[in-house]
């Protein structure tokens, strides 16, 4: 008897709120795990297609092949929202040798958006770090003729914790606890001036005449990344400029330290397409009932780095997207409000795709400085520009839930410091609970779509998901494949993102909102600026 | 009171045995830690010299190096011990491309002492999984004219164990724990059935027309290796085979599978060096003052595999046992018994210089089956070959140490059975307990130099040191590079090998001998062998 009063809580907890149509999970369940196309929609992307670069030939191979499918499964109003971008880069061939004091081949690749050496380039080396404006002094005259090694080089890494996590109860539990928000200018104003160096830095090595330039990769064990900003149209750097794998790096450096500077061969072979200037995300709609209810969306970025294929970064959350849609379409369900699915360009270079979305869609914000041209700074700028101007379609958009942090199962969603929002958050993922996903913690998270959507009010959510290995070692490296993702997780993510999205689009309440936000105080005044941090 | 009582015993074990010169194990720690030039060693042999073969070009060059280093500090009777190998092998170039269905620079390597492609080699692949002979029926027929991909694709791995380790207390406790011998001559038989396989699927291959064959790395995370064990004269293997990064051999095969068969374009700029088909190992001596004292040895390969540039496998090693040398011969050390140093060759391929000491100067065994050539096989059957007569310079080799586990910290000896050496070798760690190498435990260790010595009754030990990267990732891969080394580590390392010599070749005692070896009994005379095993 004492069972069935500890039992009754527990099961009211358990039964899901869109109790209208009970059944519809269990068959979106069934579809997702019994028939699943997640994994081929996934190897499609990565193996078939490959490496995504906003605007290269595989991104458009991909804004093709995902519009076709979501039309093939009968998604409704599947269109390409354009925005301006900048270039298309891509990467036909490359090749870094050491020839001198004796052959290697290292392992490198261009960084994204350098020009192409035009053949090979061969030239000494020299190793000049340089992270701030007034190291160039020490090579003033120093580096005609020669590929800059501008990175300190360091020492080996000791990875002494697995590369591969999954997430414990206790790890969850440390993500729910309320953090305050911040707002420090000075510490934006240091990070614009860290992310302007890298334009200056290219153009004093041009001024001194060096050849090309070189870093060392962020993580040892030969992994590489290659991540680069110089999209704009008249942006382009000067230099061809190549990352070397931080073991070939060092090993440069120190030969260069106790010899003659040993001389690379460069051959970057890469492309520029300005066909098309315009970046485009994929939007595909499952139609509600009631054209007074809104939307709930779920997006993904389909664009990648290159390094790898883009697997865990993000064709993982783009297959998820697409076949909770295929999941939902195949099973004739008709929501009562709108089901939007997008797949977002321009994310790696500053969440450009969701920004125009915002933009478009949702509100207007103040214009920014003038510099803000498609570059880095304009994705840590966008968010400080006030006042916001909701448009009519703002309060349409009753909940955005976000994919980008791997393969891993979903464990839950990051509340993003709205507690009002949390209870039916938890309504929601209980019927996921026994797979793991049932979790709501109060963290906020940034870096990725749903950020511009939460910084103007919006109830935009990212998932919890196990690790894995992301950011230990595939996050944006030559070992973002297809074989880094796991089949199960992706079943489970694809599965509960689909019974989420199906509750929130027939749940009779809507998720509890943010206050328009307005400029914040400072949340320091007393503070004083430590000039070293300079 | 309590205190002094229990501290009486623990002084006692920490005073030296070799009290006749307390000074000088002050003197070499002075020198090893204070002037130590073992990086300056390790960096020259794999930065400069880079990955050493045996027999190749760069082999010799280090040949030559050590030689002269050994000179140059003094050590007496420096000379090669010559034996008979194979053919040298080096690589002058590779690459490897997938040309259809997209353009993709692979991450491969030659596989050791296979043939050069002559220019590119340009054929579709077919995955053709074979582990036994009855696996070349299914694929009869169909291999002419394509590169065939021998190895099972696998999935991805999960490293749920942080790469970087140190021994812990309960780690060491562990490997004292003695462990009786077993003699199992059919899991011996069944071994060189799978060794004798490649040989046979090569032939297969051939003979099916195949133009070039590709194996998967055994180690994710675009990891290579490219060990092979062609190398006699008469030996070469009759196609060109490349070793493929575990993520792009997985894509090939899942492209295979699902498309077109990928084309590849294998360009192996490989290179045989005949000019001399001995190997050589290097050694020198500090000469002890009692001619009939005997002598001690220490001991490293220096050759190595070539996708590093053989620096914790085993350019640590022989670098530890070189600034042993250099510390003990610049202090002026005249030692009772000769202090001898080894570099061995031919160690990747079978212990072979060890093999050749052992032949020339301990015992001889009796005469191995025909079909040892110089292979693999000759390196497991070598120890079943009874009765073992001892040379006369048997008894005069009073002990030997062996570095080849890394770079990490010497952290005791295995005892190898002998536990009534464990109190000596004890006496002698002691002085060194304090940088973590005072442990020596039972267990056995096999597969590097004291192998054979270990197995005619001399007293040969191998040092226990902490793991670091070494098993994870680094051993035998294309990062087994100088920046895996931890200096601090490795000037312990030669500290304590020259403080043990020195006492090994002071002390009054000498360590007790196991039995001459004689053939032993089959450990389980009534068991039944699994015919699914075969």
């Amino acid at each position: 008897m004492r069972h069935s009063i500890i039992l009754l809580p527990l099961l009211c907890l358990a039964a899901p709120v869109a109790a209208q149509q009970p059944d519809d999970l269990n068959r979106v369940i069934d579809e997702g795990l019994n028939h699943s196309q997640v994994m081929q929609i996934a190897q499609h992307l990565t193996d078939d297609i490959g490496g995504r670069m906003t605007n290269s030939p595989q991104m458009r191979q991909a804004e093709a092949w995902t519009a076709d499918q979501f039309r093939q499964w009968g998604l409704s109003n599947v269109r390409k929202q354009g925005f301006r971008f900048g270039r298309g880069w891509w990467i036909a061939g490359s090749s870094v040798k050491m020839v001198s004091p004796r052959p290697i081949q290292l392992t490198a690749i261009p960084i994204a958006w350098t020009p192409p050496t035009n053949g090979v380039l061969s030239a000494p080396i020299i190793v000049a770090p340089m992270k701030k404006e007034r190291d160039f002094d020490a090579w003033r005259g120093k580096l005609a003729g020669k590929i800059v090694l501008v990175s300190l080089p360091g020492t080996g890494d000791e990875p002494n914790e697995a590369a591969f996590q999954r997430l414990k109860g206790e790890d969850i539990e440390k993500l729910d606890r309320f953090e305050q928000p911040k707002n420090d200018p000075a510490s934006l104003e240091r990070l614009m001036k860290r992310l302007s160096f890298i334009r200056k830095l290219e153009a004093f090595l041009k001024a001194e005449g060096a050849v090309g330039w070189a870093r060392q990769s962020y993580r040892d064990g030969k992994l590489l990344h290659g991540e680069g900003y110089d999209f704009g149209v008249n942006d382009t750097a000067a230099l061809p400029g190549v990352e070397i794998a931080a073991e070939d790096y060092r090993r440069l450096a120190r030969l260069a330290k106790t010899g003659p500077a040993p001389v690379l061969e460069i051959n970057s072979d890469v492309r520029f397409d300005d066909s098309d200037v315009n970046a485009y995300n994929i939007l595909a709609d499952i139609p509600g009932s009631d054209p007074k209810a809104g939307y709930v969306m779920a997006g993904a970025h389909l664009d990648s780095w290159v390094a790898g294929d883009g697997a865990a970064d993000n064709g993982a959350g783009s297959a998820m997207i697409m076949e909770a849609a295929r999941i939902l379409k195949s099973l004739g369900i008709k929501p009562k409000r709108t089901i939007r699915f997008a797949l977002w360009s321009g994310e790696e270079q500053g969440l450009f795709g969701s920004m125009a979305y915002v933009d478009e869609y949702l509100a207007t914000r103040a214009p920014g400085p003038k510099e803000e041209q498609g570059r880095e700074e304009m994705y840590f700028r966008y968010k400080t520009r006030f006042p916001i101007t909701p448009k009519p379609g703002y309060a349409d958009l009753k909940a955005y839930f976000n994919i980008d942090n791997g393969s891993g199962k979903l464990r839950g969603l990051y509340a993003e410091r709205n507690v009002a929002a949390v209870s039916l958050l938890r309504e929601w993922l209980s019927p996921f609970a026994s797979m793991g996903a049932g979790n709501v913690v109060s963290q906020p998270t940034d870096g990725t779509d749903h950020e511009y959507m939460q910084a103007i009010g919006v109830p935009g959510y990212q998932f919890i998901q196990d690790p894995l290995d992301y950011e230990s070692r595939v996050h944006h490296s030559g070992i973002d494949t297809f074989d880094h993702l796991k089949a199960e997780d992706m079943r489970q993510g694809a599965v509960v993102l689909a019974g989420l999205l199906l509750q929130a689009a027939n749940s009779d309440k809507t998720l509890p909102r943010m206050p328009l936000p307005t400029q914040p105080a400072v949340s320091d005044p007393f503070k004083y600026e430590d000039p070293s941090l300079d």
